[in-house]
């Protein structure tokens, strides 16, 4: 077998087989294939596409590049949830518990990465001495106590997907749906959960422009998970504004307590509700209605916030001590009208440029960092209300950059549902 | 600027700017853009394509990216010729002095790199003594003298297209029109000539495997050949079966000289008329009927003959010693019937095997190795008859390798023309 031979293949748009597939993934990682010819092939991937076959050997040979997780000494079933990523996204501090306090099991391991706030983990560390680099025994010692565990991950889960990424990343190969698909296939699969509900983000702010392409991820995913016998269920949600009214790292961990309790922003709680919903009906084998409406009781009677708490001290952390920055401007509208729009990818960029998030893999985050959304989508403001609580110490940031993000109109808009389409 | 943005725009097929192509190539030439993203770059090339306009940009700034040779010291016009590669082409050791023979100036400049056989250069080099590393002030002085010269590229010449190929070579993205288009023409107008004939193969055995693509080829570089005032003809030729009987270095010059003399292969010397007549017609500005009258007479009265023999003396050369091997198989048909088809890639290969071309850059060629064919397509064979001679001491070469590349059967194939079209 040649690399230049699988290149013309993919070139001439036809399909490849396992042992092609094999010989791609597992020569990269040997680096026997180069990277510039890896990423000439991943660019012929992403506009040639793979069949659904192709993507689950792909998906195959990157789970088998690692160790797989084994959940099997744990005698309740484990359900896993991923987001395919948005600003805003606070969602698993907020579903893990909830559905744990429901006697579902929740495993999560969350990466840092790169991203306009930090990752889950990032989130997590926020508060003071929550530890997140815990061992696998531990991990599932803790969840067969509290059933709910969330570490960081760990760099022996699929190797070939972390090498994979880094070189998508830096060569405009991302945005390619079976790439994608086999990316999260393969660590979901690596996790050993029975079941996947994925917030899988369409809009503007995410690697998903339309609703097309996010209907044929679902299904890319759906069947690759029937191929290992676990049910994937896509929820799709709208992401043309930020997820709920807070984006850096503390303030995304205090919002989250306080859907928890049962307040907050109703599109963020109504996300939450419907996953964890999901992720419960698979759990307790329940209808989805039921679910749902269990899920709700449990945010009313504080079960799910006690959870949470469990969660904190479980994993050594102070509840009552999250970074938050103490020094706040508030941005006042210039104008009098409807909240049209609001730039999520701009204002995740300026919130990374605070400091939230990391530019390179080796900064360090300001947790403390970030906006509050006073007014959103639909919202009406008048001329010298507050639009945005701004958390920094940075004398530097430019307010007008800030402002740029909401586009204010005369005319109302509706506002949209955060739930689109349920799918699998 | 930024790398990734300007793939995004070719990966979602948008035209790219003058500036953002400057800024790919430059970028790449100062490592700054590094090689897995510019393989990226190019697979989305491939893919989506380049418009003419894109195409000139591209040729202007690898062109710009090196030296440009001045011949406006000559004062006769200058005419080049490039061949799109073939197995047994050595078309520019006959065509050159042809050409030159009628007052037309000839200035050629050829690269060793990969290949079946040898390039021009090396075929060249079987001739002992000849001198192939000229001056620029030699080589000009040269053509002042005897109307022709045949030297060695220069490093200095478009060196943005020497790491581009390189790059090309190894990940599967040589088969591009724009990208073939703008390698050839940044060559060729770097050379410096006023009007330029270019042989571009179709078939099995060449980069364009279809008529029609070899015409829009033809159509991007007579476009592209426009924009710097230089007439452009291209020569569509058939290479379904070896150019002419010899494969190899020395084998090769030996054929050419027998073309030289009005001998050898009819298709052959049809094809060296048509190239050179076209050559002639733009030289004196006569037509092409009356140049190709012209080229005939020359080869008939043996002043082509003479010409080269004048072009080997004066680089050093002694003709009565060209390298051939002196072991010889005479390999024999296995069986009765007209050659149906000669595999021209996998003899190519076979020549490479024994040492006629390089398989790595540093790789020393065996000048007197190679192929001589007995019987062509469209020939009758008898078994037991010879089918090809071959010049090699080596021991290990299997036979029936070689036998294989020969398809034999009971009916009779009508022979194709070598020239297919004329374009420009």
């Amino acid at each position: 077998m040649n690399i230049l031979t699988i290149i013309e293949k993919k070139k001439n748009k036809q399909e490849l087989t396992k042992e092609e597939i094999e010989y791609v993934v597992n020569g990269f990682l040997k680096e026997e294939i180069k990277d510039y010819q890896m990423s000439s092939f991943l660019m012929a991937v992403v506009l040639n596409g793979m069949t659904i076959e192709e993507t689950f050997y792909l998906t195959d040979v990157m789970l088998k590049s690692g160790d797989v997780l084994d959940l099997s000494s744990l005698k309740d079933k484990v359900v896993d949830k991923h987001s395919t990523g948005g600003v805003g996204d606070k969602t698993t501090l907020i579903v893990a518990p909830l559905v744990a306090s429901l006697g579902v099991n929740v495993v999560k391991m969350s990466g840092r990465g790169l991203g306009h706030t930090g990752g889950t983990i990032d989130k997590l560390e926020a508060i003071s001495g929550f530890k997140t680099s815990i061992s696998k025994n531990q991990m599932l010692d803790q969840v067969k106590k509290i059933g709910v565990c969330i570490a960081s991950g760990s760099a022996s889960l699929v190797p070939a997907d972390k090498k994979i990424y880094a070189l998508r990343d830096v060569t405009g190969t991302t945005s390619s749906i079976p790439l994608i698909a086999s990316s999260i296939m393969s660590k979901k699969i690596a996790l050993g959960a029975n079941d996947i509900v994925i917030d899988l983000k369409v809009g503007n702010g995410a690697l998903m422009k339309d609703i097309k392409d996010a209907k044929l991820l679902a299904h890319y995913m759906i069947e690759i998970g029937k191929r290992y016998q676990k049910n994937v269920v896509c929820v799709l949600t709208d992401m043309n504004e930020p997820l709920g009214k807070a984006i850096g790292n503390g303030l995304e961990v205090k919002e989250s307590i306080g859907v928890l309790k049962n307040h907050g922003d109703e599109k963020l709680k109504k996300l939450v509700l419907t996953l964890a919903g999901h992720m419960v009906e698979k759990g307790l084998g329940i209808s989805f209605d039921e679910a749902y409406q269990k899920c709700q009781t449990n945010l009313e009677n504080q079960k799910a916030y006690q959870k949470f708490e469990e969660l904190v001290k479980w994993q050594g952390g102070n509840i009552d001590d999250i970074c938050i920055s103490s020094n706040v401007i508030s941005l006042k509208s210039p104008s009098t009208g409807f909240v049209n729009k609001i730039d999520a990818l701009k204002l995740g960029n300026l919130a990374k440029i605070l400091g939230a998030g990391r530019i390179k893999e080796d900064d360090n985050i300001d947790y403390g960092v970030g906006f509050v959304l006073n007014k959103k989508v639909g919202d009406y403001v008048l001329e010298g209300e507050e639009l945005v609580k701004i958390y920094t110490g940075k004398t530097d940031l430019l307010l007008e950059d800030v402002v740029s993000c909401f586009s204010i109109t005369n005319n109302g808009v509706e506002k949209e549902s955060i739930i689109i389409d349920v799918i699998g």
